[in-house]
């Protein structure tokens, strides 16, 4: 089952630049920001926590990163939607269950959490991420 | 001040056809969804309700909309993110402040609430919302 919305994600070419100017918008102080490096996802990351939501930006740090080849195929701007479940093992399986063929198994993604990707083909041309378990406390329920 | 994403949006050729794979990837009897019609956009809205959060599709009613517009350029996908506010036209005039110049001045949107647009072109491409409160307790705090 699917909780929520976990955040949306922003492909950026500066996450320098970009923070800077949401930063502006949302004002100084009031937004938490943290920075990780996701290597697997070849790709820096910071999320702005706007209340109990965020929006994730994501700078690719490789040309070969899929960042990369999105920023040059569609140019900076939104890039996905994660949803959040509680367990991503039984989620992707459901989600099989109900027709979707996921990217990949669940893998260790942004926020030490374990993510599953969905093609953009089979949900209306949008991206989506499945954000499940910390990776700590995960165990496979197979 | 924003206090959370209020949704993420996504232009869609078809309300149908992307409700009905976006409710056979949540699972129908999930998730709540709510229609309606934004006439002063040109465009037919529904809402996916996912927990306290809400992904927004718009479909075009016009070949004037600026939706049918994005269309053509972009395709199907991620149009744009919407944060929430207590007060939209205090909202207004601190983002004015700190340097952005909103698209229009408070109208009203989808849900019956005031809204107002920032171009892309201000923040990092992406089309960000600011979503006020409802119309009808709307006083203009000026």
């Amino acid at each position: 089952m699917f909780k929520r919305i976990d955040h949306v994600a922003i492909a950026v070419e500066s996450l320098d630049d970009t923070i800077s100017t949401f930063k502006q918008l949302i004002d100084d102080g009031v937004a938490k920001i943290t920075y990780e490096e996701v290597p697997a996802q070849k790709v820096k990351v910071a999320f702005i926590h706007i209340g109990d939501t965020k929006i994730e930006f994501l700078e690719p740090t490789s040309p070969d990163s899929v960042v990369s080849k999105y920023l040059s195929k569609r140019g900076q701007g939104l890039h996905h939607i994660a949803l959040e479940t509680d367990e991503i093992y039984a989620e992707s399986e459901n989600v099989k269950a109900r027709g979707f063929n996921p990217l990949n198994e669940p893998r260790l993604g942004a926020e030490n959490k374990l993510v599953s990707f969905l093609h953009p083909k089979e949900t209306g041309r949008v991206l989506v991420e499945i954000v499940g378990q910390d990776a700590g406390q995960a165990k496979k329920s197979v």
